[in-house]
Protein backbone atom coordinates (compact mmCIF):
# COMPACT_ATOMS: atom_id res chain seq x y z
CA UNK A 1 0.00 0.00 0.00
CA UNK A 2 2.52 2.30 0.91
CA UNK A 3 4.48 2.48 -2.37
CA UNK A 4 1.34 3.50 -4.04
CA UNK A 5 1.55 6.91 -2.09
CA UNK A 6 2.38 9.94 -4.93
CA UNK A 7 6.02 10.60 -4.54
CA UNK A 8 6.65 13.69 -4.31
CA UNK A 9 10.35 16.10 -4.41
CA UNK A 10 11.08 18.66 -2.63
CA UNK A 11 13.66 21.35 -3.48
CA UNK A 12 14.39 25.45 -2.23
CA UNK A 13 17.55 27.86 -2.96
CA UNK A 14 18.09 28.55 1.27
CA UNK A 15 20.15 25.22 0.94
CA UNK A 16 19.28 21.27 1.50
CA UNK A 17 19.83 22.42 5.33
CA UNK A 18 17.31 24.97 5.87
CA UNK A 19 14.92 25.42 8.58
CA UNK A 20 12.45 26.22 5.75
CA UNK A 21 12.67 22.68 4.12
CA UNK A 22 12.65 20.96 7.00
CA UNK A 23 9.20 22.29 7.69
CA UNK A 24 7.94 21.48 4.24
CA UNK A 25 9.10 17.80 4.43
CA UNK A 26 6.80 17.62 7.70
CA UNK A 27 3.75 18.76 5.58
CA UNK A 28 5.44 16.78 2.28
CA UNK A 29 5.08 13.33 4.80
CA UNK A 30 1.44 13.23 5.06
CA UNK A 31 0.82 13.49 1.32
CA UNK A 32 3.09 11.04 0.17
CA UNK A 33 7.07 9.27 -0.30
CA UNK A 34 9.26 12.11 0.45
CA UNK A 35 12.60 12.76 -1.96
CA UNK A 36 14.33 15.91 -1.46
CA UNK A 37 17.24 17.11 -4.06
CA UNK A 38 18.17 20.43 -3.22
CA UNK A 39 21.68 22.66 -3.26
CA UNK A 40 24.11 21.71 -0.36
CA UNK A 41 24.43 25.68 -0.27
CA UNK A 42 22.60 28.92 -0.43
CA UNK A 43 21.66 29.89 -3.64
CA UNK A 44 19.52 32.97 -3.21
CA UNK A 45 18.30 35.41 -6.32
CA UNK A 46 20.39 32.59 -8.62
CA UNK A 47 17.12 32.92 -10.70
CA UNK A 48 17.19 30.24 -13.69
CA UNK A 49 20.68 29.69 -13.73
CA UNK A 50 21.69 26.08 -15.00
CA UNK A 51 25.04 24.47 -14.66
CA UNK A 52 26.34 23.78 -18.66
CA UNK A 53 29.96 23.79 -17.73
CA UNK A 54 31.01 22.32 -14.63
CA UNK A 55 29.81 18.94 -13.44
CA UNK A 56 26.87 18.79 -10.66
CA UNK A 57 27.92 16.79 -7.51
CA UNK A 58 25.88 14.94 -5.48
CA UNK A 59 25.80 13.33 -2.45
CA UNK A 60 23.62 11.95 0.54
CA UNK A 61 23.42 14.13 3.23
CA UNK A 62 22.34 12.21 6.90
CA UNK A 63 20.95 13.87 10.16
CA UNK A 64 20.26 12.39 12.86
CA UNK A 65 21.95 9.20 11.39
CA UNK A 66 19.10 8.56 9.12
CA UNK A 67 19.71 9.66 5.25
CA UNK A 68 17.72 13.46 5.09
CA UNK A 69 17.91 13.97 0.80
CA UNK A 70 20.14 14.30 -1.92
CA UNK A 71 22.29 17.67 -1.62
CA UNK A 72 23.64 19.17 -5.42
CA UNK A 73 26.77 21.26 -6.13
CA UNK A 74 23.95 23.02 -8.23
CA UNK A 75 21.43 25.25 -8.45
CA UNK A 76 17.82 24.87 -7.63
CA UNK A 77 16.78 24.02 -11.39
CA UNK A 78 19.76 22.02 -11.61
CA UNK A 79 18.17 20.21 -8.77
CA UNK A 80 14.95 19.52 -9.87
CA UNK A 81 16.59 18.44 -13.53
CA UNK A 82 19.02 16.31 -11.73
CA UNK A 83 16.14 14.71 -9.85
CA UNK A 84 13.72 13.95 -12.58
CA UNK A 85 16.27 12.84 -14.96
CA UNK A 86 18.71 10.77 -12.81
CA UNK A 87 18.05 10.33 -9.27
CA UNK A 88 14.58 9.46 -9.37
CA UNK A 89 13.05 5.97 -10.04
CA UNK A 90 9.72 7.53 -11.20
CA UNK A 91 8.43 10.34 -12.07
CA UNK A 92 7.10 12.49 -9.37
CA UNK A 93 3.05 13.53 -8.86
CA UNK A 94 4.41 16.68 -7.35
CA UNK A 95 7.39 19.37 -7.32
CA UNK A 96 7.45 21.53 -3.87
CA UNK A 97 10.36 24.55 -3.87
CA UNK A 98 10.72 25.68 -0.08
CA UNK A 99 9.43 26.84 2.29
CA UNK A 100 11.79 30.40 1.31
CA UNK A 101 12.94 32.55 3.91
CA UNK A 102 11.53 35.84 2.37
CA UNK A 103 8.73 36.88 -0.35
CA UNK A 104 8.94 36.24 -3.70
CA UNK A 105 6.82 38.73 -5.29
CA UNK A 106 6.35 40.94 -7.94
CA UNK A 107 9.48 41.51 -10.40
CA UNK A 108 11.48 39.14 -7.68
CA UNK A 109 10.04 36.17 -9.29
CA UNK A 110 12.26 36.45 -11.81
CA UNK A 111 14.86 36.91 -10.05
CA UNK A 112 14.34 33.92 -7.51
CA UNK A 113 16.12 30.19 -7.51
CA UNK A 114 13.13 29.43 -4.95
CA UNK A 115 10.33 29.55 -8.14
CA UNK A 116 12.87 28.27 -11.42
CA UNK A 117 12.67 25.33 -9.68
CA UNK A 118 8.97 24.94 -9.82
CA UNK A 119 9.40 26.55 -13.08
CA UNK A 120 11.69 24.19 -13.98
CA UNK A 121 9.55 21.36 -12.86
CA UNK A 122 6.57 22.72 -14.94
CA UNK A 123 8.79 22.63 -17.94
CA UNK A 124 9.13 19.05 -17.59
CA UNK A 125 5.50 18.33 -17.45
CA UNK A 126 5.29 17.95 -13.55
CA UNK A 127 3.03 19.41 -11.33
CA UNK A 128 5.07 22.24 -9.21
CA UNK A 129 4.78 24.60 -6.52
CA UNK A 130 6.93 27.36 -4.95
CA UNK A 131 6.43 28.52 -1.19
CA UNK A 132 7.84 31.26 0.59
CA UNK A 133 7.35 32.86 3.74
CA UNK A 134 7.16 36.69 3.45
CA UNK A 135 8.87 36.83 6.50
CA UNK A 136 11.21 35.40 8.21
CA UNK A 137 9.67 33.15 11.61
CA UNK A 138 10.79 30.19 12.91
CA UNK A 139 9.02 28.13 13.61
CA UNK A 140 6.43 29.13 11.44
CA UNK A 141 2.82 29.57 12.51
CA UNK A 142 0.96 26.35 12.58
CA UNK A 143 -1.64 28.02 9.91
CA UNK A 144 1.08 27.76 7.74
CA UNK A 145 1.85 24.49 7.28
CA UNK A 146 -2.10 23.83 7.32
CA UNK A 147 -2.32 26.03 4.03
CA UNK A 148 0.39 24.42 2.08
CA UNK A 149 -0.59 21.03 3.01
CA UNK A 150 -4.25 22.09 2.07
CA UNK A 151 -3.00 23.30 -1.29
CA UNK A 152 -0.27 20.79 -1.83
CA UNK A 153 -3.13 18.32 -1.60
CA UNK A 154 -5.52 19.95 -4.03
CA UNK A 155 -2.58 20.28 -6.75
CA UNK A 156 -1.85 16.47 -6.18
CA UNK A 157 -6.04 15.80 -6.58
CA UNK A 158 -6.91 18.21 -9.50
CA UNK A 159 -3.50 18.68 -11.53
CA UNK A 160 -1.78 21.88 -12.79
CA UNK A 161 -2.69 23.09 -16.67
CA UNK A 162 0.86 21.80 -18.37
CA UNK A 163 3.78 23.96 -18.01
CA UNK A 164 2.18 26.00 -15.05
CA UNK A 165 3.55 26.41 -11.74
CA UNK A 166 2.37 28.25 -8.17
CA UNK A 167 3.86 30.76 -6.86
CA UNK A 168 3.06 30.81 -3.32
CA UNK A 169 3.45 33.40 -1.10
CA UNK A 170 2.10 33.53 2.76
CA UNK A 171 2.07 36.36 5.16
CA UNK A 172 4.30 36.21 8.15
CA UNK A 173 0.65 36.88 10.52
CA UNK A 174 -0.92 35.45 12.98
CA UNK A 175 -3.88 33.27 12.31
CA UNK A 176 -6.42 36.02 13.36
CA UNK A 177 -5.32 38.01 10.58
CA UNK A 178 -5.23 35.82 8.10
CA UNK A 179 -7.62 36.60 5.27
CA UNK A 180 -7.32 33.10 3.51
CA UNK A 181 -6.30 32.06 -0.42
CA UNK A 182 -6.28 34.48 -3.27
CA UNK A 183 -5.37 34.30 -6.78
CA UNK A 184 -2.98 36.99 -7.92
CA UNK A 185 -1.25 38.08 -10.81
CA UNK A 186 2.49 38.84 -11.01
CA UNK A 187 3.40 42.97 -10.03
CA UNK A 188 5.49 44.21 -12.49
CA UNK A 189 6.42 47.56 -10.99
CA UNK A 190 10.28 47.84 -10.69
CA UNK A 191 12.01 47.99 -7.13
CA UNK A 192 13.60 51.17 -5.56
CA UNK A 193 16.95 50.35 -5.86
CA UNK A 194 20.54 51.06 -5.86
CA UNK A 195 24.06 50.62 -5.09
CA UNK A 196 26.14 51.56 -2.92
CA UNK A 197 29.92 52.57 -4.27
CA UNK A 198 32.75 51.85 -1.87
CA UNK A 199 36.54 51.47 -2.41
CA UNK A 200 38.53 48.46 -1.12
CA UNK A 201 41.68 49.24 0.69
CA UNK A 202 43.36 49.23 -2.45
CA UNK A 203 41.80 51.84 -4.00
CA UNK A 204 39.19 49.35 -6.30
CA UNK A 205 36.19 50.52 -6.90
CA UNK A 206 33.02 47.87 -5.56
CA UNK A 207 29.33 48.06 -5.19
CA UNK A 208 26.74 46.87 -3.24
CA UNK A 209 23.45 46.73 -4.43
CA UNK A 210 20.99 48.40 -1.45
CA UNK A 211 17.56 50.33 -1.48
CA UNK A 212 14.01 49.33 -0.40
CA UNK A 213 12.98 45.60 -2.19
CA UNK A 214 9.51 48.03 -2.38
CA UNK A 215 7.08 48.91 -5.77
CA UNK A 216 4.05 51.11 -5.82
CA UNK A 217 1.26 48.57 -6.68
CA UNK A 218 -1.88 48.95 -5.68
CA UNK A 219 -4.05 46.54 -7.16
CA UNK A 220 -5.96 43.95 -5.05
CA UNK A 221 -4.89 41.19 -7.27
CA UNK A 222 -1.18 41.89 -7.75
CA UNK A 223 0.80 39.31 -5.60
CA UNK A 224 2.56 41.82 -3.66
CA UNK A 225 -0.53 43.83 -2.61
CA UNK A 226 -2.14 40.69 -1.75
CA UNK A 227 0.52 39.69 0.29
CA UNK A 228 0.28 43.03 2.09
CA UNK A 229 -3.40 42.98 3.11
CA UNK A 230 -3.03 39.10 4.57
CA UNK A 231 -3.66 36.63 1.80
CA UNK A 232 -2.30 33.47 0.83
CA UNK A 233 -1.11 34.77 -2.88
CA UNK A 234 -1.15 32.29 -5.34
CA UNK A 235 0.60 33.20 -8.54
CA UNK A 236 -0.34 30.52 -11.48
CA UNK A 237 3.14 30.85 -13.82
CA UNK A 238 3.94 29.86 -17.08
CA UNK A 239 7.04 29.85 -18.64
CA UNK A 240 6.46 31.91 -21.78
CA UNK A 241 7.67 35.51 -21.89
CA UNK A 242 6.77 36.24 -25.11
CA UNK A 243 4.88 39.70 -25.03
CA UNK A 244 2.26 38.78 -27.58
CA UNK A 245 0.90 42.36 -27.11
CA UNK A 246 3.20 43.37 -29.76
CA UNK A 247 3.50 40.45 -31.96
CA UNK A 248 0.90 42.42 -34.45
CA UNK A 249 1.47 45.72 -34.41
CA UNK A 250 5.64 44.96 -34.63
CA UNK A 251 5.08 42.99 -37.17
CA UNK A 252 3.91 45.85 -39.82
CA UNK A 253 7.13 47.84 -38.64
CA UNK A 254 9.37 45.11 -38.90
CA UNK A 255 8.20 44.60 -42.97
CA UNK A 256 9.59 47.70 -43.55
CA UNK A 257 12.74 47.47 -42.56
CA UNK B 1 27.00 68.41 -31.84
CA UNK B 2 28.50 65.11 -30.85
CA UNK B 3 27.12 64.61 -27.20
CA UNK B 4 23.71 64.67 -28.66
CA UNK B 5 23.88 61.34 -29.77
CA UNK B 6 22.31 58.55 -28.54
CA UNK B 7 24.10 56.66 -25.40
CA UNK B 8 24.18 53.10 -25.71
CA UNK B 9 24.80 50.68 -23.32
CA UNK B 10 26.70 47.08 -24.16
CA UNK B 11 26.90 43.95 -22.49
CA UNK B 12 27.19 40.42 -22.64
CA UNK B 13 27.37 37.39 -21.05
CA UNK B 14 30.13 35.75 -23.07
CA UNK B 15 32.47 37.98 -21.20
CA UNK B 16 33.84 41.56 -21.73
CA UNK B 17 36.50 39.78 -23.90
CA UNK B 18 34.48 38.23 -26.22
CA UNK B 19 34.62 38.64 -30.00
CA UNK B 20 30.94 38.74 -29.97
CA UNK B 21 30.77 41.92 -28.09
CA UNK B 22 33.99 43.60 -30.02
CA UNK B 23 31.77 43.27 -33.29
CA UNK B 24 28.42 44.48 -31.39
CA UNK B 25 31.07 47.88 -30.45
CA UNK B 26 31.35 48.19 -34.18
CA UNK B 27 27.94 48.46 -35.12
CA UNK B 28 26.64 50.42 -31.94
CA UNK B 29 29.70 53.24 -32.71
CA UNK B 30 27.80 53.68 -36.15
CA UNK B 31 24.50 54.64 -34.33
CA UNK B 32 25.31 56.47 -31.03
CA UNK B 33 28.07 57.19 -28.37
CA UNK B 34 28.55 53.57 -26.57
CA UNK B 35 29.38 52.78 -23.14
CA UNK B 36 30.35 48.88 -22.11
CA UNK B 37 29.64 47.45 -18.83
CA UNK B 38 29.97 43.66 -18.86
CA UNK B 39 31.11 40.70 -17.06
CA UNK B 40 34.54 40.14 -16.92
CA UNK B 41 34.10 36.42 -17.09
CA UNK B 42 31.94 34.38 -19.25
CA UNK B 43 28.49 34.29 -17.75
CA UNK B 44 26.38 31.55 -19.47
CA UNK B 45 23.74 29.99 -18.11
CA UNK B 46 23.62 31.94 -15.65
CA UNK B 47 19.39 33.47 -16.19
CA UNK B 48 18.24 36.16 -14.29
CA UNK B 49 21.17 35.88 -11.43
CA UNK B 50 21.52 38.97 -9.46
CA UNK B 51 24.63 39.59 -6.38
CA UNK B 52 22.66 40.20 -3.24
CA UNK B 53 24.69 39.05 -0.99
CA UNK B 54 28.60 39.94 -2.30
CA UNK B 55 29.68 43.34 -3.74
CA UNK B 56 30.39 43.81 -7.43
CA UNK B 57 33.65 44.84 -8.33
CA UNK B 58 34.19 47.08 -11.23
CA UNK B 59 37.17 47.63 -13.12
CA UNK B 60 38.03 49.18 -16.16
CA UNK B 61 39.39 47.25 -19.15
CA UNK B 62 41.64 49.01 -21.27
CA UNK B 63 42.06 47.60 -24.91
CA UNK B 64 45.07 48.12 -27.52
CA UNK B 65 45.76 51.06 -25.11
CA UNK B 66 42.68 53.15 -24.70
CA UNK B 67 39.86 52.63 -22.35
CA UNK B 68 37.43 49.86 -23.56
CA UNK B 69 34.46 49.30 -21.47
CA UNK B 70 33.66 48.14 -17.17
CA UNK B 71 34.39 45.22 -16.61
CA UNK B 72 32.07 43.65 -13.82
CA UNK B 73 32.38 40.11 -11.31
CA UNK B 74 28.94 40.27 -11.27
CA UNK B 75 26.21 38.60 -14.00
CA UNK B 76 24.96 40.05 -17.08
CA UNK B 77 21.77 41.39 -14.72
CA UNK B 78 23.96 43.13 -12.24
CA UNK B 79 26.02 44.72 -14.93
CA UNK B 80 23.17 46.88 -16.52
CA UNK B 81 21.55 47.90 -12.97
CA UNK B 82 25.39 48.96 -12.19
CA UNK B 83 25.60 50.95 -15.33
CA UNK B 84 21.88 51.93 -14.86
CA UNK B 85 22.12 52.82 -11.46
CA UNK B 86 25.88 53.90 -11.01
CA UNK B 87 28.34 53.89 -13.77
CA UNK B 88 26.38 55.79 -16.64
CA UNK B 89 26.45 59.54 -16.32
CA UNK B 90 22.95 59.41 -18.02
CA UNK B 91 20.13 56.90 -18.90
CA UNK B 92 21.09 55.00 -22.51
CA UNK B 93 18.79 55.50 -24.87
CA UNK B 94 18.77 51.74 -25.44
CA UNK B 95 20.61 48.62 -24.47
CA UNK B 96 22.08 46.11 -26.58
CA UNK B 97 23.20 42.03 -25.44
CA UNK B 98 25.76 40.05 -27.39
CA UNK B 99 26.61 39.21 -30.05
CA UNK B 100 26.05 35.67 -27.87
CA UNK B 101 27.84 33.09 -29.31
CA UNK B 102 25.33 30.52 -29.94
CA UNK B 103 21.09 30.68 -30.42
CA UNK B 104 19.13 31.99 -27.70
CA UNK B 105 15.28 29.98 -28.67
CA UNK B 106 12.88 28.25 -26.92
CA UNK B 107 13.23 27.44 -23.19
CA UNK B 108 16.53 28.79 -23.88
CA UNK B 109 15.51 31.52 -23.28
CA UNK B 110 15.27 31.64 -19.68
CA UNK B 111 18.60 30.18 -19.02
CA UNK B 112 20.21 32.88 -21.11
CA UNK B 113 22.37 35.72 -19.53
CA UNK B 114 22.34 37.79 -22.83
CA UNK B 115 18.54 37.96 -22.70
CA UNK B 116 18.16 38.11 -18.99
CA UNK B 117 20.21 41.43 -19.58
CA UNK B 118 17.88 42.86 -22.46
CA UNK B 119 14.95 41.31 -19.96
CA UNK B 120 16.81 43.89 -16.79
CA UNK B 121 16.97 46.98 -18.96
CA UNK B 122 13.45 46.58 -20.24
CA UNK B 123 12.10 46.57 -16.42
CA UNK B 124 14.20 49.87 -15.54
CA UNK B 125 12.90 51.27 -18.39
CA UNK B 126 15.37 51.15 -21.12
CA UNK B 127 14.36 50.31 -24.80
CA UNK B 128 16.69 46.80 -25.29
CA UNK B 129 17.79 43.79 -27.31
CA UNK B 130 19.50 40.23 -26.82
CA UNK B 131 21.47 39.45 -29.90
CA UNK B 132 22.66 35.66 -30.69
CA UNK B 133 24.12 33.88 -33.08
CA UNK B 134 22.80 30.75 -34.08
CA UNK B 135 26.75 29.48 -34.76
CA UNK B 136 29.84 30.16 -34.20
CA UNK B 137 31.15 32.11 -36.78
CA UNK B 138 34.31 34.49 -36.50
CA UNK B 139 34.26 37.41 -37.88
CA UNK B 140 30.40 37.01 -38.45
CA UNK B 141 29.15 37.33 -42.17
CA UNK B 142 29.06 41.40 -43.02
CA UNK B 143 24.92 40.99 -43.28
CA UNK B 144 24.67 39.83 -39.76
CA UNK B 145 26.26 43.00 -38.72
CA UNK B 146 23.91 44.85 -41.10
CA UNK B 147 21.31 43.22 -39.89
CA UNK B 148 21.61 44.07 -36.11
CA UNK B 149 22.14 47.84 -37.40
CA UNK B 150 19.09 48.14 -39.12
CA UNK B 151 17.08 46.80 -35.84
CA UNK B 152 18.85 48.91 -33.84
CA UNK B 153 18.67 52.51 -35.53
CA UNK B 154 14.83 50.80 -35.76
CA UNK B 155 14.36 50.69 -32.05
CA UNK B 156 15.88 53.93 -31.45
CA UNK B 157 13.77 55.80 -34.10
CA UNK B 158 10.56 54.40 -32.82
CA UNK B 159 11.48 52.84 -29.41
CA UNK B 160 9.44 49.90 -27.92
CA UNK B 161 6.15 49.44 -25.19
CA UNK B 162 7.38 50.23 -21.73
CA UNK B 163 9.08 46.48 -20.67
CA UNK B 164 9.61 45.19 -23.84
CA UNK B 165 12.74 43.76 -24.93
CA UNK B 166 13.52 42.13 -28.18
CA UNK B 167 15.08 38.77 -28.60
CA UNK B 168 16.95 38.85 -32.01
CA UNK B 169 18.54 35.09 -32.83
CA UNK B 170 20.36 35.17 -36.57
CA UNK B 171 21.32 32.24 -38.37
CA UNK B 172 24.40 31.91 -39.18
CA UNK B 173 24.28 31.25 -43.25
CA UNK B 174 25.82 32.81 -46.01
CA UNK B 175 23.94 36.46 -47.38
CA UNK B 176 22.21 34.26 -50.02
CA UNK B 177 20.11 31.79 -47.81
CA UNK B 178 18.91 34.49 -45.23
CA UNK B 179 15.16 35.54 -45.84
CA UNK B 180 14.95 38.07 -43.49
CA UNK B 181 13.68 39.28 -40.41
CA UNK B 182 10.66 37.36 -38.69
CA UNK B 183 8.53 38.48 -35.20
CA UNK B 184 8.21 35.56 -33.67
CA UNK B 185 7.06 33.98 -30.28
CA UNK B 186 9.02 31.72 -27.75
CA UNK B 187 9.01 28.25 -28.65
CA UNK B 188 7.71 26.17 -25.17
CA UNK B 189 9.10 22.96 -26.19
CA UNK B 190 11.16 21.08 -23.70
CA UNK B 191 14.64 20.05 -24.42
CA UNK B 192 15.95 16.37 -25.18
CA UNK B 193 18.62 16.06 -22.24
CA UNK B 194 19.99 13.90 -19.78
CA UNK B 195 22.79 13.83 -17.14
CA UNK B 196 25.82 11.49 -17.67
CA UNK B 197 26.56 10.28 -13.86
CA UNK B 198 30.61 9.33 -13.25
CA UNK B 199 32.45 8.87 -10.16
CA UNK B 200 35.33 10.34 -9.46
CA UNK B 201 38.87 8.88 -8.17
CA UNK B 202 37.58 8.62 -4.49
CA UNK B 203 33.79 7.35 -5.29
CA UNK B 204 31.68 10.29 -5.25
CA UNK B 205 28.87 11.01 -7.69
CA UNK B 206 28.90 13.77 -10.06
CA UNK B 207 26.90 14.48 -13.45
CA UNK B 208 26.92 16.53 -16.53
CA UNK B 209 24.18 18.06 -18.18
CA UNK B 210 24.14 16.72 -21.47
CA UNK B 211 22.06 15.84 -24.61
CA UNK B 212 20.92 17.14 -27.29
CA UNK B 213 19.15 20.95 -27.28
CA UNK B 214 16.33 20.40 -30.02
CA UNK B 215 12.80 20.63 -29.61
CA UNK B 216 10.14 19.06 -31.21
CA UNK B 217 8.41 22.84 -33.05
CA UNK B 218 6.98 22.32 -36.40
CA UNK B 219 4.98 26.19 -36.06
CA UNK B 220 6.97 28.56 -38.12
CA UNK B 221 5.83 31.59 -35.89
CA UNK B 222 8.22 29.79 -33.02
CA UNK B 223 11.28 31.16 -32.46
CA UNK B 224 13.85 27.93 -33.13
CA UNK B 225 11.83 27.39 -36.74
CA UNK B 226 12.18 30.64 -37.66
CA UNK B 227 15.95 30.44 -37.34
CA UNK B 228 16.34 26.94 -38.76
CA UNK B 229 13.97 28.41 -41.63
CA UNK B 230 16.70 31.13 -42.74
CA UNK B 231 15.28 33.66 -40.60
CA UNK B 232 16.11 36.43 -38.11
CA UNK B 233 14.10 35.52 -35.39
CA UNK B 234 12.93 38.74 -33.51
CA UNK B 235 10.40 37.71 -30.50
CA UNK B 236 9.23 40.77 -28.37
CA UNK B 237 9.77 39.98 -24.83
CA UNK B 238 7.87 40.69 -21.36
CA UNK B 239 8.86 39.95 -18.27
CA UNK B 240 5.33 38.81 -16.70
CA UNK B 241 4.97 35.10 -16.15
CA UNK B 242 1.28 34.98 -15.09
CA UNK B 243 -0.20 32.20 -16.43
CA UNK B 244 -3.62 34.42 -17.06
CA UNK B 245 -5.16 31.53 -18.52
CA UNK B 246 -5.59 30.03 -15.10
CA UNK B 247 -6.87 33.01 -13.63
CA UNK B 248 -10.09 32.58 -13.96
CA UNK B 249 -10.82 28.81 -14.13
CA UNK B 250 -8.57 28.37 -11.00
CA UNK B 251 -10.07 31.25 -8.65
CA UNK B 252 -13.25 28.97 -8.27
CA UNK B 253 -11.50 25.95 -7.37
CA UNK B 254 -9.52 27.88 -4.96
CA UNK B 255 -12.54 29.04 -3.11
CA UNK B 256 -13.32 25.69 -2.28
CA UNK B 257 -10.55 24.91 -0.70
Amino acid sequence: MKASRPLILLTNDDGIHAEGLRYLRMVAEKLGRVTIVAPEAEQSAVGHSITLYDPIKAREVVKDGTFYGHGTSGTPADSVKLALYSILPEPPAMVISGINNGANLGINVLYSGTVSAATEAAILGVPAMAVSLAQKKTPPFPWVLDHIEKLARWVLKKGLPRGVALNVNLPALPPDQVRGFKLTRQGLSKFRESFQERQDPRGNRYYWLSGQATADETDPDVDVVAVQSGYVSVTPLYYDLTAYNCLKENAILLEKL
